[in-house]
Order: structure tokens, then C-alpha cells, then sequence
């Protein structure tokens, strides 16, 4: 392991994240508020950044230091992420501080706060945009800004993007971070611009945007989306949570108007009969609860591309719905959006290719002898790639009922604490129980918070870079 | 598909199992309770299979053959094994007289009845007899039993015997079958003879050893085997679910005096590290319930025992424990025991072939070009059996999600639904909530019973013998 190399770019997006902590300042500077949270905390974070910039490092860089790589900076950006918090005096610990920061980032949307509104706008501009900037990655930013330093970097963004296949828009790295930051602006600036037109107030538009945009779910409101009763919001924000649930590529695809290849995407047919079929369902479920079926397709389709997307954003608290409505929304978490999008969860295109793989594996039966590949968009699927996914899924199950075990220790029962773990390693936000939509996450014991707040981060990388550090011959020089 | 020898054999099974019902008619005679229940029942069924029996068949018998025979047998089981309850006339309706059978058959013991007491001996001799009958297979008795009709068997047992691997004792099928049953009833009787030492009447030691060695766990008293109150009798069944939980090869090779082989099984040492392991955190988690630390051992050790076994007795209801000990428990049904053994649940053999493909998978990304196999007791696992490893664990969570979906139907929250449909597919008997262990499966709807039952054989038969009914191509002549 190359370790200087590594320390070389943590210390690059360190410096960046640190000047990017300029933009809430001057939110709070707007709005008159306590600026000092976001000078020191830029300070420290751009200062040590700048050290750790200036390694002299040898260029060897390859998929081992890639994983590596990333999995430091997302655990030293949600620490440093937490700070501003911490410097506000206005969390109760910095283990809070740290688990809305990480919140944040992986675009979870789990809170530990119990009265948002009560925050300063400016440390909630920080909150929600920290969304924005984990939503596409800090890592596919930061190679998009800044100038490389000879390594091959798609080994750090492929660690960063969600999805079993990493695909380029175009051969070069630096140009598809850009293409893709640009799709990721223009789509956020069109929802702000759209929510402004449905009557929210500017600052809340924004900080709304942010939330869909990274599928992150923070909100200003305490009633979060709910706060605005309002059908146009509500489809507003539905529709953008599904553009952006969507991989990336389909937007540059017909941004170049190859609408042949779209049609041909597997996973978004398969996101859409989900998104359809959960919404049809749960119409079904609840319709007795509302006045009439705009009102129940309202709220049914607004929770299904909330959920699958894994934003959580909320308009009502689904918990009063009937248990078969809720588990569908469960299901969902499991799910998420689709590969290369901002979303989360063990994504579409799995979930596809593990039932593309269990048909396989009955043909196999019928037909010992007979060889069979597993495709995709009507390509074939490398075997290596098949087993890594089966794998993921494996390793998916296994941690989330590890985190449920941690989190028992606090005595909550099986439910409540399966949800909070499967809603944090899927990056939801709200879970069931205590931790519903009209819930939050302070009664939990540090231990819970810190086990769940690095639980975000595994989910948000997808498992594998974090292992990574667990491995003893990761940590070897050579 | 050759459906003709399919049937043949499945007529030849029914003429086994109709005459096997002639045993608990006599216990029933000899405690002079009502006869004809099973009078009937076996009429029907012998006549049925025996008409089944004699079509005459090509010999074309290959794993396709196997897998879909052994599917087809099992549903008729649980169906034929309702009858004697529902000929009684003491069930509410026939699909619980359903649940009643296929509960017993795939040994998971879980009850739709509310007051176990309350039925004859003869027909509760019965319910328990179908766990030592279902335990180590239908198959397997019948190819110990029945003279061969010159087709493979090995696809038969193959299809029934849990566990990824199967491997044959000695060369020939009809052999293997026969010291397999000779093990299990050696064993069976050892235990019958050390409850009755410790206490236990002559039927209730029958009871509970039927009970132990199917690992399925339905008992004679509403308490379980809490109702004895005995120490002695608490060691006595924890250790021979122990025994029952190891593969039998394992017992063969104790027999042979291959006692180097037995050190040499990874799935042993495994099992036996987990239960210790599992026994240690109960113990502290629980250690304030009980006066000492004797007492504290004695359940959090039984429950062990029951639950990885797949059992399901119980000495206490343990839902009043702590929630982390319930946790502990839970991890445990999705775990279950060896492969090879009676029990259920997704085996160690295949949690510790995970564990090693997602080291692998870790070790892949350190070092990429590196070819690395997954071994098991010193040897290497194929690639086809790791893939159909993980397709299996894929598939027995999406199995767990979809069965929850359908039980919250009747309205149960998430927690109590989900363990429904895990203690269902691992064969376990309790959950949580009203299925715990003080509970039962009365108060479902019968779409739920018919599904959890349904659910009980896609476990017992490990899933994909059940897959192949669905498939349309398994259903070709050709």
C-alpha cells in the first residue's frame, strides 16, 4: 500500500471540503447569524488539508489504494463534516454532531435532532448541502475540480460510485466528473427554480433541492415535506426523486439523444415496474384512510419514490398506515434506486441480476450440462462480476443484522432496531418505531450512534472499500 | 420430465406412509381412544398410493426427475399427514389440520393448536411422530426400505438431504440410507431411555425424543418442556439436540474410529464455536433474571441449543428476556444447524463458505490478478457449489421478505411477521410477538397458514426442489 499517495489526496479533498465550508458562512452572514462555527472549523480543516497536500508521493496508485483511499476521506469527511455542528455549542455531544454529519454525507437522512426549526439557517444550510456534495461524491468532485496529479483516478470514483458496474460517459475520467457534476447542477437549480414556482420560499427551495438531489431527505421543517401541504410540492419533489434515482448515464444518454439505448436499459424498466407495482399496491392498502383516490395516489407515490429512492422525505407518518403498506415501503429500503444514480440501498440492477441468477441456477437443474450466461441490457454479465454482486448481497444481510444486534443492547426491540439498521446501511432516513417518520435517533446510546453513523458509511460505499481497512494484508507497504 | 416414473415413486411413498399411520392407531388402541381417524387415513392414503405404484414406467430418472419427485412428495406429505387430524374432528378447519402436518413434517413445530393437553394420545403420537419421520427424510427411510426399482436414487436423497454438499457414506444409496436410520434410531432410543431415568413417563420421553431428534419440537404439554421443571431433563435434550445437529457423517466417522476426520470438519468446529459463543452473551445479557450463574447457564443454554438446532422447545418463555438475548436468538434461526443433520435454517457449512467468499472477494481487490479457491475441511469447494451457495442465501432472504409481505396482510407488525416467515422457512417452531414462544398460529388468516405452510417445505427442501415447480420448462416431457 502506497500510503503516501493516499494521504496526498486525502489532504487535496480535505482543503476542498474546507473551502467549500465557506458557502453555509455566508448563509449565516445573510441571515446575520453566529459566524464562528464555520471560520474555525474551515480553518482547521483547510489547514490540515494543505499539510497532508503537500506529501511528496510516488504515482503508484492502483484498485487497492483506490478503495483505501476513499474509504479514508468518507470517515474523515464526516468528522470534519461534524465540526461546524460542534462549534455551534448547539448539539448535545460531538457523537451527535458526528452522526448527523455522516447523516449527511452518505445522504442518509437519519436526525438526531428533535427540533430542527429551532437551528440556525445557516448550520441547516451546511446539513442539507452536505447532502449535495455526498450525493454525486466528493471524490467524483474533486476530480472534476482539481487538477490531477498523474494517478489514475478512476479507481478512486469507481470506489465512489454506486453500482456493480462503474462505466465511463466518456474515456476520459476528469471529463465525466464534469459531465456528470453539470447534469447533477442544471437538475438541481430546475427543482429549486420549480419549488420557488409551487410557493416555497427561496431558502427553503434550496435546502429541499439539496435534499432530493443527493436522495438525502434532510429537511428545515420538523413535519418535513408534510409542512407545506401542498400537491404541487409534492409532485414536484416526486418527480425530480426520480430523476435522480435513475443512473446518470440515461440522462447523458438523452442529453445526446441515443433514446435507443435508454429503451434498452434493464434496470430502469425493472425501477419503474417497482416504483409502478409498490404504488399500486399501497393504494390499495390505504385508500380507506383518505378522501379519495388523488388524495391516497398523493400520498402513496410520494412515500414510493421517497423510499426507493432512499430520500425520506415525509408528508405524513406512514406508520399509521396498515402493516402491509409499511412493509412494502420496507421492501423498498432493501431495494433502492438505481445503479450510478445518487440513491442508495443494494440497488435495482442487483436485485435484477440476483433473480436473473436463481432462474440460472433452476435451469442448471433441468439442464446440468447446459452453460448459461447471466445478461443485462443485453450484455453479458462477467462471472466475476455475477459472484461479486452475490456476495455484496451476502455481506448486506450479514450487517445489517449485526448493527440490529448492537443496537438491541439499547434494549429496543427486533423491529425498531432491524429498521434502524437497515435504514442506515441503506441510506434512507426513517425506519419504524421510535425511529418512524415523525421520529428521530437521539435516545440511542453512543455506542448505537457511532456503530450506525459508520454503518451510513458502509452502505454509502457499498461495503467492499470499508472491509478493505479491516484486511491485515491491506495494510501492507508492498 | 418423465412423469410416470414420478408418480410411480410418489405412489410407492404414500403406500410407505399410509402403513406407517397404523402405528399411532395402536397407540391410540392402547389407550383406548377413538381409532377410526387413522383408520381412514390410512385407508385412503395406501389405497391412493398403491394405484400410484403400479403404472408402469421408463427408467429415464435424472436430477430433474429427482428434485421434482421429491417436491411433489412433500406437498402430498403434508397433505396426507393432515388427514388423521382432520378425520378427528378436533381442528377448527382443514387447512390448519394443514399447518398441523406440514409443521410436523418439515419439523418445525410451530402450532395453530391453543391447548396442546386437550387432544388424545393417539393423534398427538401422531403430530410428534411426523418429526422423526420427517427429520431424516421420507426419501431416505423410504430408499432404506422399499427394494429399488432400478432407477438412481441418489438424485432422491440428494434433493432431500439439507446441506450444499451431499456425500454418501459408503458407495451404495440403499446403504448409506440404512446406517443413516440406524444412527438416528440408536440414537433416538439412547434418549427415550435417559428421560424416562430422568423422570419422564414412558409417552412423554417418546414425545420429546421425536421431538429432539426431527429437531422439530412439538411437545405433549402446553409448556414445553418447561412443564417437567427438571434440570436433568433440560441437560438431557440440549445435548442430544446437539447431537442431532451435527451432520451424521460425523457420528459414522465416530463410529469407524476416523477420529482424525472429525477434528478435521470446519463445519463442527464452527457450530460448536457459535453456540458457545451465543450461550456466553445470552448468559451475561440474562445473568439479573436468574439466582445464579447455574441457573442462568441452564436456560440461556437450553434456548441455544433449541433455537440453532432449529428445535423450537422451550423451558421459559423467553420473549421476557432482554432484547439483545432475543437478538442473539434470531441470528441463530437464520444460521440453524449442520448440513447433514435433521435440523433446518440456512447451515453452517454455508454461513462459513460466505465468510470465506467475502474474504476472498476482499482479498480479490488487494490483489486482482490473484486466483484464489474457497476451501471447506481441507478441500476445494467448486465454483458451481460456492455460486449455488450464494444464489441459496439470496434467495432464502428474498423468500424470508416476500412471506412477511404476505402475513402483514393479516395486519401483525413488521417484527412479529417477519419472524413468522423466518422461524417458517428455518424450521424453527417460535418467533416474537404471538408467535413467541408462550404463543401460537391460531389467530392467522388461512391464506397466511397456507402460505407459512407452503413456506415450512420451500425450508425443509432448501428451496430450489420447490423453484422447479414454477418453472415452465421443468414441466417439458421431454
Amino acid at each position: 500500500m502506497n500510503f503516501k499517495v493516499v494521504f496526498k489526496i486525502v489532504g487535496r479533498v480535505l482543503t476542498m471540503e474546507g473551502i467549500v465550508m465557506l458557502l453555509p458562512m455566508l448563509v449565516a452572514i445573510y441571515y446575520g447569524e453566529d459566524v464562528w462555527p464555520f471560520i474555525i472549523a474551515s480553518t482547521v480543516v483547510t489547514i490540515a488539508g494543505m499539510n497532508l497536500a503537500c506529501i511528496n508521493a510516488s504515482k503508484d496508485f492502483y484498485i487497492r489504494e483506490g478503495f483505501f483511499t476513499v474509504a479514508l476521506i468518507w470517515i474523515a469527511t464526516g468528522v470534519i463534516g461534524a465540526l461546524p455542528f460542534y462549534y455551534s455549542n448547539l448539539f448535545p455531544s460531538f457523537v451527535d454532531c458526528l452522526f448527523e454529519a455522516c447523516s449527511g454525507f452518505t445522504t442518509t437522512g437519519a436526525t438526531i435532532l428533535t427540533d430542527i426549526e429551532a437551528l440556525p439557517k445557516g448550520l441547516l444550510f451546511w446539513r442539507s448541502f452536505t447532502h449535495w456534495l455526498g450525493g454525486m461524491g466528493v471524490l467524483v468532485l474533486a476530480t472534476a475540480l482539481i487538477p490531477t496529479i498523474g494517478i489514475r483516478t478512476k479507481y478512486l470514483t469507481q470506489a465512489e460510485s454506486p453500482g456493480p458496474v462503474f462505466s465511463k460517459l466518456v474515456p476520459k475520467q476528469a471529463q465525466t466528473s464534469k459531465i456528470l457534476y453539470g447534469i447533477y447542477c442544471a437538475l438541481t437549480l430546475l427543482e429549486v427554480i420549480c419549488l420557488k414556482l409551487a410557493g416555497m420560499p427561496w431558502y427553503d427551495s434550496f435546502i429541499h433541492a439539496f435534499g432530493t438531489a443527493g436522495t438525502g431527505g434532510f429537511s428545515n421543517m420538523n413535519a418535513s415535506v408534510g409542512a407545506y401541504n401542498s400537491m404541487a410540492i409534492d409532485m414536484i419533489i416526486s418527480v425530480f426523486i426520480l430523476l435522480f434515482s435513475v443512473n446518470f448515464a440515461i440522462h447523458f444518454l438523452l442529453l445526446t439523444r441515443r433514446f435507443k439505448d435508454v429503451i434498452q436499459s434493464d434496470e430502469l424498466k425493472f425501477f419503474l415496474v417497482v416504483v409502478v407495482a409498490a404504488t399500486a399496491l399501497i393504494c390499495v392498502d390505504i385508500r380507506h384512510l383518505y378522501p379519495d383516490w388523488t388524495q391516497t395516489f398523493r400520498f402513496a407515490f410520494f412515500h414510493v419514490c421517497s423510499i426507493i429512492s432512499t430520500t425520506g422525505f415525509s408528508t405524513t407518518d406512514w406508520l399509521f398506515w396498515p402493516y402491509f403498506a409499511q412493509m412494502v415501503l420496507i421492501i423498498l429500503m432493501f431495494c433502492g434506486a438505481c445503479a450510478g444514480s445518487t440513491g442508495g440501498g443494494m440497488k435495482c440492477s442487483r436485485i435484477l441480476i440476483m433473480f436473473r441468477v436463481i432462474r440460472r441456477e433452476i435451469h442448471s437443474i433441468i439442464h446440468p450440462r447446459s452453460v448459461e450466461v447471466v445478461k443485462l441490457d443485453g450484455k453479458v454479465v462477467e462471472e466475476k462480476t455475477v459472484r461479486s454482486i452475490l456476495t455484496f448481497i451476502g455481506c448486506y444481510m450479514m450487517i445489517i443484522l449485526f448493527v440490529t444486534l448492537i443496537v438491541t443492547i439499547d434494549n429496543l426491540s427486533f423491529g425498531e432496531s432491524f429498521s434502524a439498521a437497515l435504514t442506515c446501511v441503506s441510506n434512507v432516513g426513517p425506519g419504524i418505531g421510535i425511529f418512524g417518520p415523525a421520529g428521530n435517533f437521539s435516545s440511542l446510546s453512543s455506542l448505537s450512534k457511532l456503530v450506525l453513523s459508520f454503518t451510513m458509511i458502509i452502505g454509502r460505499l457499498e461495503i467492499f472499500p470499508i472491509l478493505l481497512l479491516f484486511s491485515p494484508s491491506a495494510w501492507h507497504r508492498s
